[in-house]
């Protein structure tokens, strides 16, 4: 058993929480996190104001193991998340000359206008995060890793990152699915996770098509715990009369 | 001028937290809160751990206006939510009969089995809010709405909640549209947010179909300094070689 390992994620921007934008990175980086052990444990959506990602990023990136930041690395006057992780940290916000060199690479160096030289602003002593996207990179600074808020963008500087982070005992899971209220199964689930040490069952309710259900999800980071339980699982279900299916988790439910 | 109104929503669940599902609350509460002039200020989702509920909950409660809270009151062994609103505020936990009553009518008397009954516990000094949809209820503790994560049945429970809050000035919006990096236009961008008393532009980058540019969205509580801002934007856009386009912001792009 490792132990547990474990992210906060701070989405920062006005787009997200005034409903114009959908965010998709919150999705996408837990998964990805899932796939090298890290547990994805908070997220917050914070708007564009200078105390509030100063204090935000403070807290979480004490309380986790890893903190990602997205959004608020562009060049224009509402893109401020570079300039308060500097004070976050106490650090200067300096050009910085391999970003520079990144951003003249990509768009030659007659079209470095003021604002674009504003996206080679880094606080001093990050390593920078390349950007295969669109050149300008994003930073890590200690456990801290600010990265751009357009998804394709985001998804892109993982690529750079996988590799400085180190996850924990990866966590399995099964899903099953049975066409009943969950209530019905209520008891077996508590029986079953407290019979097992570190098995987790969580029971999300599905209306779909018309027809109504529940996914059970089971989780651990001990394969035969998590067969077992399955195991058990689908046999107590079938004693109750019911048919369980195994399967996704089913998306678009809550 | 109004006051501002603010709100924030605390979204209870491993199941986003692990990648599982893909919340659909945020997004549509934000659009909704904005139609009633309230502002959705900050997010967090946690996951179904006691004292992280209480926590987060007390702290969101204290600092704004109103606290929108999504799963956890269902059946369960994991849905801890209402136990713990219940700590957050120093109260009891019990049978609430008009919420038995609700379940009874919709499941018949002689299904309400310990595990349905769970869903009518509900902590001392609450009123109910219907759920149209599976009957089980949500309630609202003082400034703090706690509502199903299931989101047909979150939507329909708002429905039940307009006429308990007061929102401010309601904020306008317009969204206008460029083919052409937002760095070129950051100075003019700068120059028109400070012109004017209210008046925020947000710059959003995007990348779609083949081609990228930016949307830059204007919001204000007054119409006129709206339309104003907007006209010198167009003729500052124009003035520098570009075409723009009014519209409502992409979606998707982040």
């Amino acid at each position: 058993m490792g132990k547990k390992v474990k992210a906060a994620l701070i989405i920062i921007g006005d787009e997200i929480l005034s409903g114009r934008t959908k965010d998709a990175n919150l999705n996408f980086l837990a998964n990805w996190l899932n796939g090298v052990g890290i547990i994805l444990d908070e997220v917050r959506v914070i708007p564009d104001v200078a105390e509030r990602i100063i204090n935000n990023v403070n807290d979480c990136r004490s309380r986790f193991d890893y903190l990602f930041t997205t959004g608020g690395i562009g060049p224009t006057h509402d893109d401020i998340t570079a300039v308060n992780i500097a004070k976050a940290f106490g650090v200067a916000l300096t050009l910085n000359e391999d970003a520079k060199k990144m951003l003249a690479d990509a768009m030659g160096t007659d079209n470095l206008t003021p604002a674009r030289l504003k996206m080679a602003m880094i606080p001093e002593g990050a390593s920078l995060i390349k950007n295969p996207v669109s050149a300008a990179p994003g930073f890590q600074m200690e456990n801290v890793f600010v990265l751009a808020g357009i998804p394709v963008v985001m998804q892109g500087m993982l690529l750079d990152i996988e590799h400085r982070i180190s996850g924990g005992a990866k966590i399995l899971s099964k899903a099953l699915h049975v066409y009943a209220g969950e209530s019905i199964f209520a008891d077996v689930l508590v029986e079953i996770e407290n019979s097992y040490e570190y098995l987790s069952i969580g029971s999300y309710p599905f209306y779909k098509a018309g027809s109504y259900g529940a996914t059970f999800i089971l989780r651990t980071v001990m394969e035969n715990e998590l067969n077992q339980a399955f195991s058990e699982l689908q046999d107590k279900i079938s004693k109750k009369g019911y048919e369980s299916f195994e399967g996704e988790a089913l998306q678009g439910k809550n």
